[in-house]
């Protein structure tokens, strides 16, 4: 419920404003409203090539799944109000300005920060502050010892095989064109995924004796999400070894977050998406030169110097969207509070906030 | 089983005779026989600049999901073959003919009806049709106070998200291009659902407290039938208006359906597909114009004129619907009934009927 | 856990080795190593008119479901290690140079069979190696009087119906264009798919007097299984008339192996996917030539020389196939074994091997 009702929330504010304060000229930090309620966007105008029509539609996706990839982490405890308010403020407050920095032709994309397809702009700004928001609504009942695993492992893997089809559709459509750079998109996106689910899964084996179907599937999604930024520049092996990459370091960072620092990031928004993400925005100032297929750096770039830009805006960025998403849950906590009651959250959510339940037999 | 069943069915009656009589010239009600068996495709026919194996193929899955959507009307308590054999006849009767009509050159196609993507071919003919069934039918057992709430709300939500994403193929795939009117066929057929789905959420909010998951998605729905006839004429803010129109109107027909007239139409096809498609047909007249990406009308049709138009479309198309599908009806019921036993309906139709359960344990 | 986990270790194999084996020049029987780690495909490579990024990713595809479908053959007994070993070793020693004979320029291509989108390559090697394995491992406990039916048809037809779309990927994927030959691959398959589920439905009302949901969509999976081979050379009546072919042909060899021969071949590999295969790739002598769409065959070829060609490709993959599955199921027998312990099947290995249940409640 969250997660549709998120889809069509931000597809209405994007249609409203988001997409005029991302990508309308206004200034190095943040568009102007040329393209309010996407006014101005008939069947003749182009944004490059494309259709504007179709660009802000493409566009469109990624702003309806970066906020609702953050519910990952307060589910089971946060009420549906809050959802709403939060996402609704925090896609124009945080998701549409950053946006603008990156992809918009603001701040960070005039130092040459290279995000094909939104390790910054989108995994980085959802980590953290789903981070955040698990920090500031506290953790479930009886977490970490009592909380429930996932209902079925089963949907879980349906439903990350159909992220992993759709999530082709963001980085081979961050090409905007279906050409060659599309097609090496989509190769490396794939490479990287099944590379880190197979990481996953063998450090299960190892640790554990018994590789779970949550798990890998978990590898995954830090395959998608680290090969994300880097997609548009590396070749094949340059996608596996960020599968490689992301799939060993979002492990360990899983654990750290879960079980060091007992963060109820409930499904590991930070440490899968958030760290994934990071990594490859870090690793591709290394592995875009790589004679494999990749693009090499723009010239007057050099590794070393493109990694600072990389950290740059990933730490600005980073830190933008902690203090941001601060504010919005503290208005929203003023507003309508944040948290069901102890009884809604043992009777759960469905029922609780909507009436209904899981099945009804 | 019965929506499967019936798009394999429907597959072939459309290879057979259907497409013929839907598309090739014949008079202003009905074609001809030129291409029955599909004969006469080969691989360099055009159908304007597409090859027509792919044209008779997307239209192909136009008639598979007008009469599976009809299904919902009438669920748990139908005789198997019967759905069978009223969808055959349905098919080649009512839905062919009635594309010859608006899509195949004939009579309101000359009087320059505007359906881009089915409003009147799809969702009214299958609304009323749904309508005249259940009512020929009857109730289920119990109804309304205890018929079964659908079995898991987070399947229906799965489902109404594969139809989301499937009915961009019908609306944008109606440009028959890919190209910018496709394009903002697909944004305009986003934001409507959008808006539509959350309509229905605001609406269940202030009425029962608890906005529903199934609610929701019948928003979404709504919204889908309600731009499909406008999907090729609206701009952006055209699409969010009628998803508002197609979410308020909507919800209060199924109310009426449901709770005033008592009629056991299970699943809302009349109220949601029939009353949506209708709404969206008339609000094109108004809407097209609008400076917003609207194609505006075609030349010498005013929004009076053209809403004249379009109520005749309906209307026409409506009663048609209804008196063909009352004389399939009861050729069905002389032929092989209607209703399973009382017997076979407690006992459930996956059991009785194919030997199955929904699970084994 | 295990289709998805064949999945990523087939994708990083195609990636290593698979792909150079396959598709580059090489000899008669088996490609080179030039394509090694995919190295030397960049943004500029080109296979055809194709960028060579995608024709790789798309090959893949065929790499990632062709060992995933045998899995069907021995499920709920083998090892999950066994498994992936075995789909290792056969990626490499079986799929990729049989891929090689028909698709990349070998022997049989140079005899001139027909296989457009896999009916040797994909459906005779994985039919007859499941069977190998399926008899090698032995049946499941209780077979045939106790081994459960499936958890829930309705998966069924939802992974079914999956497949149904994905399977247009494949077939009209396989005219590596998006030209009318796709368009005409793509009507004919949906045909034949269609056609042999209303087969299958037809012979159960018959016997049974219930057709079932899961007997509907194993006539689906044969009728695309029969289409494949032949879905670039006939038009829609020859489409039809496979999909007939195919679901009477599969119905009968279910019926064979697993009441008859008594094999428990789990999910019928063979006799859906080896013998619908088989059947489509040698009726394809005979439909090719079908005046109704169909290509006709190559210059000096006549029916019965085509189908003699495309006998010898049946007989000499299909014994090819399962000499080298009977070596790599006893190299890993004596590596890791085989077969999990009679406690752990009747935990079920959900459980066992993977420390996870279906559904957690």
């Amino acid at each position: 419920m969250h997660c549709i009702a998120i889809a069509c929330l931000a597809s209405v504010l994007w249609f409203g404003i988001g997409y005029s304060i991302a990508f309308t000229e206004g200034n190095s930090f943040i568009g102007g409203l040329d393209r309010v309620f996407l006014l101005g966007i008939d069947r003749e105008t182009l944004s490059g090539t494309l259709p504007e029509s179709v660009f802000a539609m493409f566009q469109m996706t990624f702003a309806v799944i970066t906020p609702a990839l953050m519910v990952g982490a307060f589910v089971e405890r946060i009420k549906f109000g809050s959802v709403m308010l939060i996402s609704g403020l925090w896609l124009i407050v945080v998701y549409a300005p950053v946006t603008h920095w990156v992809w918009g032709g603001g701040w960070l994309a005039e130092m040459g920060v290279i995000d094909f397809a939104g390790g910054i702009v989108v995994h980085v700004t959802a980590g953290v502050s789903a981070l955040v928001i698990a920090i500031m609504l506290g953790s479930r009942k009886g977490f970490p010892e009592k909380t429930l695993p996932p209902h079925a492992p089963w949907m879980v893997m349906v439903g990350a095989s159909l992220l992993w089809v759709g999530w082709f559709g963001f980085n081979a459509g961050s090409a905007v064109a279906a050409d060659q750079n599309a097609g090496m998109a989509m190769l490396v996106t794939h490479l990287s995924a099944a590379t880190a689910s197979i990481v996953w899964l063998v450090i299960e084996k190892i640790k554990y004796g018994k590789p779970s179907l949550v798990g890998l599937v978990t590898g995954t999604i830090a395959g998608l999400a680290t090969i994300t930024p880097a997609s548009g520049s590396v070749g094949p092996l340059g996608g596996v070894v960020l599968g490689l990459a992301g799939g060993i370091i979002c492990y360990f960072a899983v654990d750290l977050v879960r079980h060091k620092m007992k963060i109820d990031d409930s499904l590991d928004v930070l440490a899968v998406h958030g760290v994934g993400g990071a990594t490859g925005t870090l690793l591709v100032a290394f592995l875009a030169g790589f004679r494999d297929g990749g693009t090499g750096l723009a010239v007057g770039m050099t590794p070393s110097s493109q990694f600072m830009v990389q950290l740059i805006g990933i730490v600005s960025v980073g830190v933008f969207s902690a203090i941001a998403t601060v504010i919005i849950v503290l208005i929203t906590k003023a507003l309508i509070g944040l948290r069901v009651s102890d009884d809604e959250e043992i009777e759960e959510l469905d029922f609780s906030h909507h009436g209904e339940t899981a099945y009804r037999l």
